[in-house]
């Protein structure tokens, strides 16, 4: 590892064990034998500072997150990192992600804020030559902001959705669930998350995607696989992964795999 | 949480994928429901800086890394950690963790640097009222040093290890061997680390250990089990992580386990 390598930043605690798991991808994504070959990351978890993403989408909180997660951004800045990456696609979503952008530049935080939507349909768009439809499962607060629909079009991919309420049935529940969702019951995740999940899969498959981005961090917590049923899996979080590795090490980074 | 939680730093990097199984075990045995209920835990993972803590211990490098983490502790504790953990038991074999201690003494940082030694044979000592014979499998180095043995013994328990060699090639190479080592090939482990360690547990077993300490860090990466073959498993790194949420936050420590 070069001694100029800049440090990632990882923002922790959207959830705490997405964070966990990008940090883990991280790891997985760079070419490494021994521990001295490991890139530089800090992971900052504040999760009580940080309120709920989806509550604020869903118009049930006020208080908009972005505010706190730039003030964790900041303070990985200020403990040297130069590169961050943000473990939730909820706050992706443009009423979150734009005073996320916007705090830091008004307070001149030169940080590259690594974007994951950005990189994920990077990511398709030179995987599948042309447009192949894809799928997203993802918070209902991410769904409704459109943000990958947004970003899939402007690549001249097709989407598939699922009508709302049977995508909140489905995902959002899998991840929001106090009974069996993968915030409250994360480690083992339940059978209940993962079926559910399972089944939105499924029926983005029927409804002809070829691809299906896992466009919330806690999904993949579920579904580690890399296809399901023929159809491929797109994992937001390694897709990240990969990206900030190679921002900050581009020699550094696994081949064979995206 | 309560606003004044004191933050709980983790030594990253020794090794990369140790510290996040321990971040991951502070998040599984703390009380939550949803993101808030969990800890703020900072980590800082500057692998190539700190030299491999085997190599020293075992005369093979100068450099003593106790420098290079007391440094990491230091950056944590202005990042605002009030509590450390380090997940490497080598690292706390005296000649390297005496170093630790006196540099982070001499620069008056005050953290509160948890022993995970001393947590284990406390957890220990809790759990079995009188003397059973505590098997300890390691890195080389630690065992060499004795740290785990003295510890013991001053708790009035009975130590069965393994000779040298056999340690070695059953327990050393599990970890560092370039071909199946897990510091080599954490993700997946291979069958071979795993085999291993599996038959250092079953000679600690055949020589009347009641419980058997994984007093290295790499070890529950590949054994995760609770027990095995009807002799209890002593995760260091669990131990580790509920006294690091113990010290923070005493009422968020998960309840029936230890």
């Amino acid at each position: 590892v070069a001694a100029d390598t800049p440090v990632i930043g990882i923002v922790g605690g959207v959830g705490p064990y997405a964070a966990l798991d990008l940090a883990r991808k991280i790891l997985e994504e760079t070419e490494a034998t021994r521990d001295q070959d490991h890139l530089p990351v800090a992971l900052l978890s504040l999760p009580a500072s940080i309120a709920d993403r989806s509550e604020f989408l869903l118009g049930h909180a006020d208080a908009n997150p972005g505010h706190a997660i730039a003030a964790v951004v900041e303070q990985l800045a200020r403990a040297g990192c130069r590169i961050v990456g943000i473990p939730c696609n909820t706050a992706h979503a443009p009423p979150i992600f734009n005073v996320i952008t916007r705090t830091l530049a008004a307070r001149r935080c030169s940080i590259r804020l690594v974007n994951m939507v950005e990189e994920v349909v990077r990511s398709l768009a030179s995987d599948h030559a042309g447009s192949v439809p894809v799928g997203v499962l993802s918070t209902t607060g991410t769904l409704r902001s459109g943000v990958y629909q947004a970003a899939l079009a402007a690549a001249g991919m097709a989407v598939v959705t699922l009508d709302e309420a049977t995508h909140a049935a489905l995902v959002h529940e899998a991840v929001y669930s106090p009974r069996f969702g993968i915030k409250a019951h994360a480690s083992p995740v339940t059978d209940e998350a993962r079926e559910r999940i399972l089944e939105g899969i499924g029926r983005l498959a029927a409804a002809r995607a070829e691809a299906v981005i896992l466009a919330c961090t806690e999904l993949p917590l579920a579904v580690p696989e890399r296809s399901v049923a023929g159809t491929t899996i797109v994992d937001a979080t390694r897709v990240l992964a990969r990206a900030l590795v190679h921002a900050a090490a581009p020699d550094k980074l696994r081949r064979g795999r995206d």
